[in-house]
């Protein structure tokens, strides 16, 4: 297996997580979202993804995007150790762990949003630093409710061992440290991150291990 | 079964388009997201939905939030007829259209995000509305790259029956009709969306047939 991967990218460090998770090899491509104009926008890789985003997985030839549909897939291919819990009302419940920081969290602060964002209404850095944390602060706010509030929480987001939301949450709890947000008010989100942490995989798929880290 | 919907969020219209695809009954509870503040903040909502967003499904006392969670519940659940294809491959490119609208474009211009951009920056209506169009051209442009170029496409978004992707796409269409964003250079995307709108499934989903339509 191959991973077109930028070592910042929060997709991307999801999809690796999973990988080591699973105990699967894979090849490291790396594609510098900043180099060159954006080597995802070079020709060669909208190609292979129109969504000019990175992680892409290339299977054996089949190319899959879009890094919760890329974790499921690796699920449904490679079934152990599970990253899905085993009843539809559990799945459901992790899901949407994971949808909230991957639909409603880090989409408004990804590179091409930030770049579009300041250049359409020139904005300052400060500006720009207060947008990303408030909206970081605000998803990972609703992941401590949804933590905090269920006892289906275990020593990770979802019972004791890590799911597809642990995959999500480490990256943007990462993404939080980096850009200085608050963490305040979120001792589950961050007990969890620790717990991940000190596991092997996660480790591995941490940004500066990445073969194209800065 | 119930669900916490408004006529015109675009998530609460593709988990409606599910639960008629698979003739589910259900009662519509109206979440006026504007009135009162926002309904979706009042307490109790928010106890449910942590997210204070629409949609939530109750079913049976299990609540179930996140559109596409919601669908793949309901999928699990009543798997006639199938909203997601049968091999894993397929699965994955299916969700990865569905997530290209769920994740890199409809999060940008929900209205939460549109209140908190025009009050930090200070916007026009039409820096809002350009805001919103570059989001929803870009996103339905990948997601034509995506029908087009491969085979698996038929009448549907993914084969010749409606799929989650399908789901998701039709709101994505209206939303862009609504604010009168640019349909040029879609074909399959409108081809796609003429074929769907031909449903009844479909055409009961929509936001003008809703008990909370205005």
């Amino acid at each position: 297996m191959k991973l077109y991967t930028y070592f910042r990218s929060s997709a991307a460090y999801r999809v690796r997580i999973a990988l080591h998770l699973k105990g699967l090899a894979f090849e490291s491509v790396p594609v510098h979202l900043l180099r060159d104009g954006g080597q995802q926008h070079a020709a060669d890789y909208a190609a292979l993804n129109p969504n000019e985003t990175v992680p892409s997985l290339d299977d054996n030839g089949q190319i899959v995007t879009q890094s919760l549909a890329i974790i499921e897939y690796l699920d449904e291919t490679h079934p152990s150790p599970p990253l899905l819990p085993g009843t539809a009302a559990d799945r459901a419940r992790m899901r949407a762990i994971a949808q909230v920081i991957a639909s409603d969290t880090h989409p408004l602060n990804n590179l091409r949003v930030l770049q579009h964002l300041t250049r359409s209404f020139d904005l300052s850095e400060t500006q720009k630093n207060a947008w990303y944390c408030h909206w970081v602060e605000r998803g990972l706010q609703t992941v401590e409710k949804m933590l905090a509030s269920d006892p289906r929480t275990g020593r990770f987001c979802h019972g004791d061992t890590p799911t597809q939301a642990d995959c999500c949450l480490v990256p943007q709890v990462f993404n939080a440290r980096r850009f200085a947000c608050s963490l305040e008010g979120l001792p589950t989100v961050l007990r969890i991150s620790a717990e991940c942490e000190e596991l092997e995989a996660f480790q591995r798929a941490a940004p500066q291990h990445q073969p194209d880290a800065e």
